[in-house]
């Protein structure tokens, strides 16, 4: 249910995933996996933009921690802080995006400063894969923040 | 010309430009501008998605280079070895991504290594901004692949 939700959200408010053809495969240890086709986001060399690739991480990393805020129950609005991406060789086909596992304790302190101060951080990381393998690594740390009701 | 080459460049061999809207508006200081609408980057709280945000700073730094190198009669493949982005506060309308200007010595030290080992490296800085001002931090760092003949 709760990816249901994600891919009608992603398909209802941002029109950037149909754009460059993200799809929500699934998830894999509590983390998020995306998948894009090269096509889409082909660049001048015939491999993928460098943005689109972080594009699909950034979105996995969200797509992970709205989906751990909701199944406990907590409306929040999950926007971006910063990032760093690591492109560490091109990717040749289509592609994957998926979110390490979120840290246990690092959920906990989030639910903990939502609950408490209404606004919480988790740092999270993904990975960028092609039929090759890995291909990027990205850190990004996203911030929460309570809504007082519905949306989300 | 070379803006012209560079236009007909993004629109031929990077498609994303086109779905995201990320238009050429011109250089400034030596750095690559360019612009983009609010409408096709929406994300779910209203403001601009992170992923285009990036998009377009990546786009702005790899122009820069691809221009400089252009402009000095060098044909070389630029790729984006890494990159971190602060996204300081929410972009509410359509954007520029603005590459800061090259350091002289940073250029220089690029195309001594490209002439010598046929690779070399630039790091770039760049910002997102929109009506009110500046938004969004990028660094990234370039690298550049001497092409034997022809191409770009």
């Amino acid at each position: 249910m709760p990816l249901r939700a994600l891919r009608a959200k992603l398909a209802r408010e941002m029109p950037v995933t149909q754009s460059l053809g993200i799809r929500v495969v699934g998830r894999q240890d509590g983390g998020l996996v995306l998948e894009a086709p090269l096509a889409a986001n082909i660049n001048h060399t015939g491999t993928a933009f460098a943005g689109s690739l972080n594009a699909a991480a950034t979105l996995a990393g969200w797509g992970t921690v709205w989906l751990l805020l909701r199944e406990r129950g907590i409306r929040a609005h999950v926007v971006l802080q910063d990032s760093t991406v690591h492109y560490v060789r091109p990717v040749t086909g289509d592609f994957t995006a998926r979110c390490l596992a979120p840290d246990d304790h690092a959920v906990a302190r989030l639910v903990d400063a939502l609950a408490r101060r209404g606004r919480g951080r988790i740092e999270l990381h993904a990975v960028v894969s092609d039929r090759d393998g890995d291909a990027v690594t990205y850190r990004g740390r996203y911030v929460a923040l309570r809504e007082s009701k519905g949306g989300s």
